[in-house]
């Protein structure tokens, strides 16, 4: 038998549902894991059990849809492909290298990104979301980002559902996320007039300064978010990419030109309530003959290759930018998930565990 | 000059807006009219005014969306593209007689349906709205409703924005309406499971027994809209026809199938009420990847020669039901027109002035 190693994890103490999460409803554990596949032992089915994966966690990823996997979910009626159990690790997306294998489709010193575990060491059953990293030449953090999830939703969202044509006017909220940074320098590539909201000074500059986006504002500074849309949008606004949801979707509704489409990513403004905001506006989807489209990058796994080709040159020649906040070290992971729905996170919020 | 004749009309007294419209809202007045199209005297430009068709009003129709004609639309920012003016006749659409015209296109004893005014006889100058009536076999009421506005709104909504397929899990609000009774018949033609809701227990009969729903509820028996629903939809609903909103609405969000459709026609649960309702299951677009459209029959002017080819043949052979509820004589319109947003009127809300 394997000798025994210690194992940091990040564990969910009970779900969180309706609040803000704390820092306190997580606490770092300490286990020991044997870092081989288990066997069965003895019997007709003698050997390593069936499709299981062990990795070693290098990047962990915050992601605002992390919020619905620590929650009891029943009152939404979802349906969870994968959730965090209470006195479990926390699950997540995350950049990881296998150890060891009992699935043909993954071997030793292979790199992943998929569903993983907080914790340094992870036993995956559901290989399902795996994929393995082919390119290295780009930071290997990019997987839980522009190269990852976020990556996938971006590119999906933007080009498959929203169907944007050049010359149209383009706004995305929580502009500069893991998502919203990529969708406005798509909506650029487009030819596509671009306008993001974000919550601060500093994030308003990035987006003006180093993202490309024509212009930006700090949606806390704005009274009357209508208004500001008007300033932005004297002539409407074609596309809307909603990462936020509430009061900034009651403004777009108010502020969407005629057969406008408005792609819904997330409502992150939403998930820490104790119920949802009601949005009043709904009537301008009949007014203004709206196209609404809720979407998951669950469903577009199939475009992962076309999205890498697409992706990947732009990374290499330096035209697209991907900003991350990288935390080190598995115990401050509760702080960067935390911050991540107070907006303190500055881009792509990562955790290293490890850099190999 | 021609001899001026009297002409009864019904007056807008003021914009109603924030409450249900009373018939105080409106009063009858008598005035004279010359049944002559109105020439330009002397000078270059004399003989009959450009563009102008005067018609004798025969049938006169209440429609939900005539609530936004008498309302100040100004918050909800509408282009409004006809409108009521306080102190002249109702706006709305009705099937008239020409007697005299200015227009090349209409001439006297033509038969049109579009937009007029509530009154004996009207001039009207906006004659893009105006269709001639080509097939006289089916009672001429019909071009208020199945052969109308709501007509054209039923098949361009629910066969063009909704794409049916067979077999699919349809649900019409107000389906008993101008517009609901045909996308009821109009799910069944397509093979599709078709439900219904209405607000009395006479309206559910006509739904199951009449119309061929597979199924109808009386929603004001319902203490739970979303129990309703499962009781009626336990597998999902594909399909969403929405003409109510408000409590509706929420609890269809509920109960939509994965990658479902909302086409919203109307809602008219909202149109009285000092601000809408607002909706708080949003999220549930992005959870169960939704499509939401709102479209106009406005939108679909060129499809009424391919939409009469359809309908007009189950009409003929009595495969195709029109409920209409006509009340006799303009002086009877405001207390229909009120009616229609206390559900008081059985089908399609008819006002007869002269049968021809």
């Amino acid at each position: 038998m394997a000798k025994l190693v210690s194992n940091k994890q990040v564990i969910l103490r009970d779900y969180v549902s309706g609040r803000y999460p704390t820092e306190s409803d997580m606490y770092v554990k300490t286990s020991n894991i044997s870092l081989k596949v288990p066997h069965v032992q003895g019997g007709q089915g003698e050997g390593p059990c069936n499709n299981i994966v062990l990795v070693k966690n290098l990047y962990l990823s915050c992601d605002p849809m992390m919020r619905f996997l620590i929650m009891d979910t029943s009152h939404y009626k979802m349906t969870k492909y994968e959730y965090c159990t209470p006195g479990s690790p926390i699950c997540g997306y995350g950049v990881a290298k296998v150890l060891d294998s009992s699935n043909p489709e993954f071997k030793e010193g292979d790199l992943v990104w998929g569903l993983t575990r907080w914790e340094e060491y992870s036993f995956i059953t559901n290989t399902k979301s795996l994929i393995k990293i082919q390119h290295t030449d780009v930071p290997l953090s990019y997987y839980t980002g522009i190269l990852g999830m976020p990556g996938k939703s971006a590119y999906a969202g933007f080009f498959e559902v929203c169907t944007p044509k050049k010359g149209e006017y383009v706004f995305v909220s929580a502009a500069s996320g893991a998502v919203g940074q990529l969708v406005g320098q798509f909506a650029k590539l487009a030819g596509c007039y671009v306008v993001g909201s974000a919550g601060s000074k500093e994030k308003v500059d990035l987006l003006k300064n180093k993202l490309g986006f024509d212009e930006a504002f700090n949606y806390k500074e704005e009274h009357d978010l209508n208004a500001a849309l008007k300033r932005y949008f004297p002539q409407g606004i074609d596309v809307y990419f909603e990462n936020v949801g509430g009061d900034m979707l009651e403004a777009v509704l108010l502020n969407m030109r005629e057969h406008g489409r408005i792609t819904i990513c997330g409502m992150i403004s939403q998930y820490n309530l104790p119920e949802p905001q009601g949005i009043k506006n709904v009537m301008q989807i009949a007014f203004k003959r709206l196209h609404i489209h809720g979407f998951t990058h669950r469903d577009y796994d199939h475009i992962v290759p076309k999205y890498l080709d697409f992706v990947l040159p732009y990374i290499r020649q330096g035209k697209l930018v991907y900003v991350e906040d990288i935390v080190e070290g598995l115990e401050n992971g509760p702080a960067a998930l935390v911050g991540l729905f107070n907006g303190r996170n500055f881009g792509k919020q990562v955790i290293a565990l490890a850099h190999q």
